[in-house]
C-alpha cells in the first residue's frame, strides 16, 4: 500500500459515490470532501463522530464497531465521543488513514457497505434526521484581522481614509484573543447583547440593547497538532499543525465595540457569541483548491516567509432572511483567496513568542472582504456604518441586523463536477433581555 | 448543626492548630486560611488535591479514603484528580463543608488525626517534599485593567498626561481576553519572548528578543459557579460565583506590546506566559479582610452597582533576585484595596452581554498600582519606562527584567496573630531562543 497515492486517489475528481446525493455537483459533501463532525440522531441521541457524504452522515463509531474502519493508533476508542478532540489528537497519519478508508468504502464500485442494507441502516444516518453539535472542544480561540480590504475599510470609517491601514498591519497578522466559551454551532439562536452605548448627544453612556448588531464573515482553522510552550511553529511547518477549516461568524455589536475597544481591544462586543459551521473540512480535502496568496509588499520578516501557495479558492456568501420572509437575500459574495495573511503565517506569528497551542484551538481569519462594494464581509462595510442601507429581495432594507433575522454564511470550493463545501453557518437573532 | 455558625468558627482568630507551624503569625497558611491546591510528592507522584496548613499539606484524597472527610454531594470522587475543577463544580455548600471539617480536624484540641501517627503519615505531606501544580484547568482567562493609578500612569506615559484616563475607563471595568494555554504555576521558568520590535531609528520593525520585559502585579479570581450563555450574573450575586483568589503575574513584553496593540489590544506581548500562585485562597477565608472599595465617581450604571464592602485588604509585594544574588530586593509594596473596580463588578460586566463563564475560568485584576512611586505594580511604572532605573540591594540596577532574574509576587492578609497568605508566585527568566 502506498499511503501517498491512496491519499491522492481520494482527490480524484472522477471518483463518484454510491450515495447518489453526493454526486450532485452542487452538494457540499462530495466523496472528495469527507468532512468531520459530531452528531446525534432521533433514534440514538448519543453524540458521536460522523463524516458527511451527500445528504447522509457516516457514523464512524458504528462503522468501527462493524469492523469496517481500522485505526493503527494505540488508542482507537475515539469515535463514540462528544467531540473530535480525541480523534484529532491521534495525528495526521490517522486522519489520512480514515479519509482513505472512507473514500474507498463509499466509492461507487465498492460493494461492502453499498450492498448490505442491514449494515447501511446501522452506519448511515440521514442529515435530515440528525442534530449537529459543536464539533470540537475549543481550549482557545484567537481571531485575526487579515483582510487588507476589511482593515482598510474600517480604518477609513473610524480613523483616517488617507492612512487607513495602520503601520503594523502590513508587518504582521494582527490578532487578538477571543472568548472560547461562547463559540456555538450553526443553528444556535443568538441573543442580541445588552451593554454600554455611547450616544453622540449624551455625555455619559447608557445601558441598553445593541443597536448596531453585525456579522463578520470569516473562516476558522482548527489546530490538529499543538506546540509546547516556548517552542514556536515555523511558518514552513505550520500547515501540518492544521486539522481543517470551518466557516465562522464573529457576531459583533458595533456600538458596544466603538465605546469599549480603546486601548485593550474588543471584549463584550464580541464575547456574546461566535457561530461556526458544524463540519470541519480537512486541509487534505482543500488541497486541489490551493492558490497563490496576494503579493505581500513589503516582504514579510523572515519568520513569516513561506515558499509556494498557501491561499485557497473558497467561494463565500452571506445571506439574510427576515423572520417573516420566505426567501433569503444574498447580501455579500467574496472569496477566501483575497486574504492577505495566510493561515500558516497566522500560526507562525501566534507562536513566535513561545505561546503554546492545543488540539482543538480555533483561529479565526478575521472578516473576509473583497475589493468590490458587494464583496464586503460585514454590514458595517456593506452599509458603510449604516449610511447606505441594503435593499433586501424581501423584507425591506437593513442597516444592521434586526431581531428575527437569520444570517447564514456559505462557503465551498467548486471542483470539476463536484463540490467541497462547508454546509451552512447560520444563526437567528432573538431579542435582548429586558 | 448550624452551617453558618460552623463556617463562622473557621474564622475565629483564636483558633490554633496542632500543626504548630500554622500558628506562626507570619506563616501564610494558618488554620484560618485552608487554601486548596494540587500537588504530588516524591513518595507518591500522582497529582491530587491538597490543602495547605503551616508547612504541611493535607492530602484530601488520602483523608477521604481514611473516612475522615465526608461529602454529601452525589459525586464524591473529586480529590484524586489532576485539577480542582471536579471539586469546585460541586458547589459552595461542598467547599464550605470541607472547610468546616478540615478546620475542626486540624484544631489544636481535636485528637483524631493529631494523635494517630500512622494516619498522619498517610495524610500529611511536608510542603518541602511536594511539587505544586497548576491548581485548575482554566477554560478561559480574562484580564481586567481596574487600577486607576495604573491606568493613569500608563495613559500619562503613552498618551496625554493631562487626559491620562480614557473616558470609558471610569464607566466600566475595561477587560480583554487573555490566553489560557500559557498560564503556568509558580516556579515554572519563563522564556524571554522573541517578536517584532519597532526601534525609533528604523523605518521597519526588526525581529528579536524582547528588550523591555516586565511583570504585572495582579491578583486573579477563579470561577466556582459558571453562568449559561445569555444569562448575565447580577453584580449583587457575583461573589457567590467566585471560588477564590490567587496571585497572578501577567508577564509583559513592553516593546512588542507597544508596536502590536493598536487597534485590537495586546497579543504576543502577553501570550507567552502568565504565572499564578499554586494555592487558591477561598473568598470564605478572605471574609474578615473585607473593606470598602474606593468611592466611584461618577456613580456606575445600575448593572455595576452593589451595596456594601467588596474590596479586600491584601498586602502585596514584589521582589527581584538577580541570578547570582543571595538576597532578593523588594521593588514594590501595595495593597489590593486600592483597586477601583471590584471583582463583583468585573464579573457582572463580563457577563452582561450574555457571555458565559465556566468553572475554573480565571479573571485577572489588572496591574495593581498604589498611589505612591514605590507602590506601582510594574517596572514600566516603577522605572517610568526605563528612565529611572531601580537600585537593587544586590545585583546592580534594573530598568526592565534581565535574564536570570527571579521575580516573586507575595500577598497576605494579616489577622490578629495569624496570616491568610497566598504563598509565592515566582518565575525566573531564561534567555530567548536564538
Amino acid at each position: 500500500m502506498n499511503a501517498l497515492s491512496d491519499l491522492q486517489a481520494t482527490l480524484d475528481p472522477s471518483r463518484r459515490s454510491w450515495v447518489e446525493s453526493a454526486n450532485d455537483s452542487t452538494n457540499d459533501f462530495s466523496i472528495q470532501n469527507l468532512p468531520f463532525g459530531v452528531f446525534s440522531a432521533r433514534q440514538n441521541d448519543a453524540r458521536r463522530v460522523g463524516v458527511a457524504i451527500g445528504d447522509e452522515i457516516v457514523d464512524l463509531a458504528a462503522l468501527q464497531a462493524a469492523g469496517l474502519l481500522k485505526l493503527s493508533a494505540a488508542k482507537t476508542d475515539v469515535f463514540a465521543r462528544d467531540t473530535l478532540n480525541d480523534f484529532i489528537a491521534l495525528g495526521r497519519e490517522t486522519w489520512r488513514s480514515v479519509r482513505v478508508q472512507l473514500s474507498a468504502l463509499l466509492a461507487r464500485d465498492t460493494a461492502m457497505l453499498r450492498d448490505d442494507a442491514a449494515l447501511r441502516a446501522r452506519v448511515l444516518v440521514r442529515q435530515a434526521d440528525a442534530k449537529l453539535h459543536l464539533p470540537v472542544h475549543i481550549p482557545g480561540y484567537t481571531d485575526f484581522y487579515s483582510s487588507k480590504e476589511h482593515a482598510t475599510n474600517v480604518g477609513s470609517m473610524f480613523r483616517d481614509p488617507k492612512n487607513a491601514l495602520l503601520p503594523n498591519w502590513s508587518e504582521m497578522p494582527i490578532g487578538y484573543n477571543g472568548r472560547a466559551s461562547s463559540v456555538v454551532v450553526s443553528g444556535t439562536p443568538v441573543r442580541r447583547p445588552n451593554g454600554q452605548l455611547k450616544l453622540p448627544d449624551q455625555e455619559r453612556p447608557v445601558f441598553g440593547a445593541c443597536r448596531k448588531l453585525d456579522i463578520e464573515l470569516e473562516t476558522g482553522f482548527v489546530i490538529g497538532a499543538g506546540n509546547a510552550l516556548g517552542e514556536p511553529v515555523a511558518c514552513a511547518d505550520a500547515e501540518a499543525h492544521i486539522f481543517g477549516m470551518v466557516l465562522l461568524n464573529d457576531w459583533s455589536a458595533r456600538d458596544i465595540q466603538q465605546w469599549e475597544y480603546v486601548p485593550l481591544g474588543p471584549f463584550n462586543a464580541k464575547t456574546f457569541a461566535t457561530t461556526i459551521s458544524p463540519w470541519i473540512v480537512t486541509l487534505d480535502a482543500l488541497e486541489p483548491f490551493r492558490v497563490a496568496q496576494p503579493v505581500q509588499e513589503p516582504a514579510p520578516l523572515a519568520y513569516l516567509r513561506h515558499e509556494g501557495r498557501h491561499a485557497f479558492d473558497i467561494t463565500l456568501e452571506v445571506t439574510l432572511r427576515p423572520q417573516q420572509a420566505k426567501r433569503a437575500s444574498t447580501i455579500a459574495r467574496t472569496n477566501f483567496r483575497h486574504m492577505y495573511w495566510t493561515m500558516a503565517q497566522q500560526l507562525a506569528h501566534h507562536t513566535v513568542s513561545g505561546c503554546n497551542t492545543r488540539v482543538g484551538d480555533l483561529m479565526g481569519s478575521g472578516t473576509i472582504s473583497g475589493p468590490t462594494d458587494d464583496s464586503f464581509g460585514s454590514l458595517l462595510e456593506l452599509t458603510w456604518n449604516g449610511n447606505k442601507p441594503l435593499e433586501l429581495n424581501e423584507g425591506g432594507t437593513r442597516s444592521f441586523i434586526e431581531d428575527g433575522d437569520e444570517l447564514t454564511l456559505l462557503g465551498w470550493c467548486q471542483g470539476d463536477g463536484y463540490r467541497v463545501g462547508f454546509g451552512a453557518c447560520a444563526g437567528e437573532i432573538v431579542p435582548a433581555l429586558k
